[in-house]
């Protein structure tokens, strides 16, 4: 099994976070490429660099999916998520939907540790959007500035745990969602260290990817998930053209 | 006042009669200018084709939006709107919310006519996305091909006039909602003919901003929608990166 | 373009702050008179106090709304609003819906800055009327003795720009109201000062009312908002009687 | 025990099945008092008509619960109930929230049959006010002329039961809610013919509001179901301005 | 009028408890009668406890139930309550159920005062089964261990009055609920020592039971509280086997 | 690994069924074993069924969870789930969560395809347990009498895949979900001749206990899945007993 992880950022030392973990949470034989975007920004905390971020991870997908078995968007917040699933009939997954799956699955009620403070609002609109407001306990996020995006487990490691202990004996946690690509990782080092689970979005994408490959649920002919029916287009990157123009499911 | 009026789609047609709507409904006075994507889709009908024209519309706000005093993003489903609400230190209005707007002015419960069967999904996230789902009757839409997203008004009028009176008399509409840019101007023509008021986007959109141009509600510089804190980017459009770079609002 | 405010409570002093800042708010050409209410309460805070000034401000609608083209109900919480909109022919708004329509077309969340802490158990209905609880950021209030209602921006006014700070840096709002007749005017003084946009009632009920005028969105004859069917009443007031007994829209 | 029954509207005839079914529900030494509202129309089917009802509602509860130990709305919707609860210190109790509270001991999800089609909305609205629109399962009403609203039951009998035998068949509901005091009684004589309870909303009100009264919950002097704060006032029918300038609890 | 009071719990002093109250709030003519769960755990704080006081409940009224007009289940939470009322063709009333009618009688909005902190997430959980959720100003709970449960009104009566101080004065409540099988009786005597109305759930019940008997809404052959379809089964005590041998009502 | 799949049920040609499709549909090297209930009915429709069956998994789940990395409450439902992930220290997941979070992450509206029409009540309130309920497009359930429920495959594959067709086209689903042990596997032979994608609760179920078991998201010793602090308790199983009178996790 081949999936494609995209990192919707032009941030390298983050896509290295993102390979790391989801290499190690890879079940044997499942290769995983991943790939950063070739425009955008270092990373994503509000609605406008989602956009852009949406676009390149669209057209990232378009241009480089033929080869794998699924795609990961690798970031919180899932940007251009249910696009790409228009797009591609093949299993495609984000880190928010992954990481509110895993806590689903282990608690009643989650909460969410971010980055940063500006970058809770866009994280609350991705889980109403989820449907899961209701069970969302809590966003805390880091209130400093982040010097390097890649290095914010290094230089904030002891406040992101202690946000993560806030929650459970404040906010009612049962499960804590360690949230962006920039985190990856950082819950396999603190699950032993916590008094409930931890959840990380690239390891659970990747799994979760993985589960719908193999469950092989069919493809989408109908629905608000088939390919949009074809119609006049311009200006598109060749890859997304490509798609497009076919009015049909690539293949 | 000088109002922009951006076209997230391809199809001059559209902008055509978006323009025709938009100085029909605006206020002695106020200039509006129309213009049409440089690339992606002819209409919207998907998440996907959002994707693309959410970046359109971003860009062009960013090349175009500085000799205006509000913006307007003229496609239902608002791509791309709370992004450059962001991004832009001015009123912003998507046709979207303005209708929804409008129509929660008029009655209490709202049903929205719109051109396919395939948009009603995106258009039910929409008005979710603004809350509203619990004052939404209903969402019905044309079930033909179409062959001129221009030429809607010619060739469904008679169906579309239908599908308003079915909201009305089946789903318990207070207001109907003809949604759509390719509809713009025919709420003018049929506001006669139906037992409910009805609402177009577009005429809603431009009286909406002015109406928050005219407020002066003051400028954002915290919350959700202040300009991005400035972070590294790469590969976007000299506008878009000129606004983003500055790490504060453009002016 | 006439538009008829009505203040459903008895205080004048209210009274002549909604007129000073609906006449700032119109646009050249509408002409705007004020009412206050022959009975009821100085201010309304409460369910109870609500249902004398809904009567109040429905008997003066009958009684004065024909040679005007839109009216306004000039008390937040919007007493009587609902009724009064199926009783005339014409666009009619209030100042939470006004309120609520510009916050939301301004950001996603918003909180509201009261005069009172009993009044947010009231104000929080409406929102909730309105559909927008989800949309609420929060509601703070003065806890302070009012002496003097008219009185209270003088009175109170760096406690209530306290409050505004506080519901941005503490409560996540991307907008603020000030709600309540007492504050009119109060929004257009601070909005330079705040890091967020401010939102008066009266003069977005002023400006959306102008908006539904020129919209013509068509006559109510179906639907919840049609004149109720003509039924035996007695006791009533001459305009309210006239209204109702013809079993029709006034005209 | 003695309970007032207020109903809202000025026919007799249903202030007579409103009297005949409270004391067939009535406990055993419960008197029970019924009053016809001096002013109004001759049922309420909208919020124009619900002002009304709540007016004069009002103006009866403050004249004459004196020497009563509870007081009953007594009509489907509730007018003016919540004012009614701040301004006296006994239980208040109104048909629809009394019917509401019936159905969901009986079963999760409820239907309610209306008297008329135009009724539907302002019950949906009740129904989302008391915060149980997710229990919910439809509303069906009549859609005839009503002739002679005292007359009712005898007119439409089949056609009532037809619709409460749809509501179980169709619509999913586990108890069938029979609405408004013009059908006051009619649960009695059908609960033994239905699939499913039926419940009234005027026996239950009654029991209700005798169970609150043995209860004796205590006394209300905070929060938002105390008497308002004291405050001018001018107009008001005696009973109605001597509670309120007491600025506390009349007794 | 002969009532059934199910305790899902071993706890004889508890019992105790729930039979004081049950006794004084009947209305005269009315027995009660207890039952100890003869297997289980001491008191239900968690998912788990619950399972097992729902089997426990639903096997005693199995047994039990046949010479009752009503039953009662008197656990905070009403675990079993719902397959004990599709069991059973008489009313059946739980008491989470019956506080949440009567704290909805009385105010918009309800906070509970729970035995543990533990506690309060299964609880949120019943509030929400309700459909109340809305509605809920919160819920606190007390946060030492309980050395006796039957005497926690004696260990922690300062405690339990403070909290209800605070969700008055901090959370918005408009009444208070007492909640959970061993404060039963508390509410009496606090009730007149707090500013709003408080609330016991066994009280309630009685009440609430005893005016579904009166009110005989009728029995239950459709809907989803109809005794379930007749299938196989083994291994069950013989008085639940009965009653889904029949394969309909037990009689 | 080894996984526990409990079928709460009687029935063995279900389990047969379960155990089939878990074997296809787990990792290579994962162990599966699945038992019967001791004592119960032959499956669960109603939310009586569903107490029992959640007291004999959970009783199952105390005996023989010892040896097993993970577990399996495999019947539709989830009845006990959440009582036995407090009460086990490894992954539980239960066929409803596991069925929705596969559909959530195929498309973004889910219909339920249900062996009765009795049993869409239990499984909509499943669905609102899950927070899920604003996306369920709908349910819809075979009508007809079972003779067998082994053989629902056999006896109504046509009519099962007709509701499939149905929820597409009509009630707006993006995914199905065929739900019920009894029709563990048919997802694997109509996956190919669906429009959409099909889930299965059975394979879901296995592949997401295998993810939670591999992503070790760390003990729970705190919030409201720790096992519940320990108390008197009388007259339970010994599995159960050993469990709980620990007051600690076991093993």
């Amino acid at each position: 099994m081949r999936l494609l992880v995209l990192n919707p950022n032009i941030s390298d030392s983050v896509s290295a976070l993102i390979s790391a973990e989801a290499k190690r949470a890879a079940s044997p034989g499942v290769l995983i490429d991943v790939l950063t975007a070739p425009f955008g920004v270092a990373y994503i905390e509000t609605r406008l660099e989602a956009t852009i971020g949406a676009y390149a991870a669209t057209c990232m997908a378009a241009d480089h999916h033929a080869s794998y078995d699924g795609v990961i968007v690798a970031a919180f917040g899932d940007p251009g998520l249910h696009g790409i699933k228009e797009l591609l009939d093949k299993p495609v997954v984000g880190l928010t939907e992954a990481a509110l799956t895993s806590a689903c699955l282990l608690g009643q009620r989650f909460s969410i540790i971010a980055i940063s403070s500006r970058i809770r609002a866009w994280y609350a609109e991705c889980v109403a959007y989820n449907g899961l407001t209701s069970r969302l306990a809590s966003i805390r996020g880091l209130d400093q500035p982040l010097s390097d995006v890649g290095g914010i487990q290094q230089d904030h490691g002891a406040a992101l745990k202690q946000l993560c202990l806030q929650v459970v004996e404040q906010d009612g946690a049962d499960v804590v969602i360690l949230a962006g690509a920039p985190l990856a990782g950082l819950a396999r080092s603190l699950s032993g260290t916590l008094p409930v689970p931890v959840v990380d979005g690239v390891s659970s994408a990747v799994r979760h990817c993985e589960t719908l490959v193999s469950l092989a649920p069919g493809r989408v002919t109908a629905g608000s998930y088939a390919l949009p029916p074809a119609k006049p287009h311009t200006g598109l990157p060749a890859g997304l053209a490509a798609c497009l123009a076919a009015g049909r499911r690539p293949d």
